[in-house]
């Protein structure tokens, strides 16, 4: 599995990613699934992928391909977020085409996820989730994240904290937090996470970071969250117990509501 | 879904559970999940059911009717928790033999699963979970809890929390707070929330809670935990961000590991 999160807000877009990747718990290996696509100066573009690895692998390998050929149309030509994030979908379909018969005879899992969030001149930051099939959605005010590969355990604390007026730096540290919670929780999931911070109206993905297993500062932060999570709990009201019985073992079963 | 926890430490066992289940999104009801079958003074036994709710509460069923009719293996006459886990394994197996082919045939999800906690006297407390075929895990010091249903949400905060040692408050504290954030979280788990906090050694299930929507305590911790997850990480150190590219664009993709 995978774990990858973009969060947007009024002050610009977090993305992050883990790195690890798995075909059953007997083969482990690490791999980047961040990568910064940025003209800098003109358009801003971050790509985290999840999901089958040849597949994603091949998206990003026909995405510098374009780049590189010079074809008309490629990552830093197309004039706005929207068309970039349609014409990745549709390199994601040329390979889905190209493969999946093969996978789907063999039964290999060919789905595929990839969040794109950046920034072109002209327009707002935007942040696109694109699916196996091609097609994506776009975060919204109201729900300003988008996850990607084993989402669940992570996502308690962006749906406690996450606001659209959070400073950046905060959601950074959210990001961070929801990945190491997910990596602490599920071995599919591991390091080194790398995360891209990116600032609106700069047009270029200068605030990077790679957190490598026994990092300091990753070690720092998980002590201090766990510490914080235990105070917390440990400053609640105590519980006020009720006495009557939930369920009286003499009666047949009862609907409490 | 549902979402139902067992934690054991030195202290003695909390068992809680949601009262959601749903077979659709459009066909949402409530149901209690967390059944008290102890014999005061002898023994406590508390269970928590997930899954197929026909079958669930035909197990329940069977196990009142065997103590009814005084039926000569029942729950209160089993002499310790490893037998009593067996015969409620028995009970679930003979309801799927009764009714799975049924359920097959329709591609019905038969699944269940239940958590088993308590202590008879002249044994340690005890915490069991069985699966839908009958068989059973038992959670012990390395692993000292157990989860049913939805549990990838609420497993970072007992990952990262729960102690052996910890007093018996501080972990019930801790299982509400784990069901309630997989309540924010996902709509197929919802209130009231069930709860039992069972000391060793007094064979009688005293601590019982029942949280409903809008409970006062519930809406207090939940603003009280929200506000120190915020607190948490603002107060963490800042990010040392790296300058040089997570990676370039003029690169073919490289490992970073």
């Amino acid at each position: 599995m995978t774990y990858c999160l973009g969060i947007i807000n009024r002050f610009g877009i977090v993305l992050a990613a883990d790195s690890r990747t798995n075909a059953g718990v007997d083969y482990i290996s690490t791999y980047n699934k961040l990568f910064d696509f940025s003209l800098p100066g003109e358009r801003a573009i971050v790509i985290c992928t999840s999901g089958n690895l040849s597949i994603t692998q091949g998206v990003i390998n026909r995405l510098h391909r374009d780049l590189q050929s010079q074809e008309e149309l490629n990552i830093h030509s197309l004039p706005n977020m929207y068309e970039v994030t349609r014409y990745i979908g549709s390199k994601l379909r040329q390979i889905q085409d190209q493969d999946r018969p093969w996978l789907e005879r063999d039964r290999i899992d060919f789905h595929c996820s990839l969040l794109v969030g950046g920034q072109i001149r002209g327009e707002a930051p935007q942040l696109y989730l694109i699916y196996t099939q091609g097609n994506f959605i776009q975060a919204t005010l109201e729900t300003p994240f988008l996850q990607i590969g084993e989402t669940k355990y992570g996502k308690p604390i962006l749906d406690r904290t996450l606001t659209y007026d959070m400073p950046l730096e905060a959601v950074a540290k959210c990001a961070l937090l929801s990945i190491d919670s997910t990596m602490k929780s599920n071995i599919s999931v591991g390091p080194p996470i790398n995360l891209v911070m990116y600032e609106a109206g700069t047009f270029m993905a200068r605030q990077k970071l790679q957190l490598r297993l026994g990092d300091p500062y990753l070690a720092k932060i998980r002590k201090l969250w766990e510490d914080s999570l235990r105070r917390a709990f440990e400053s609640m009201p105590n519980i006020e117990w009720q006495h009557p019985p939930v369920e009286d073992n003499q009666q047949e079963d009862i609907l409490i509501d």
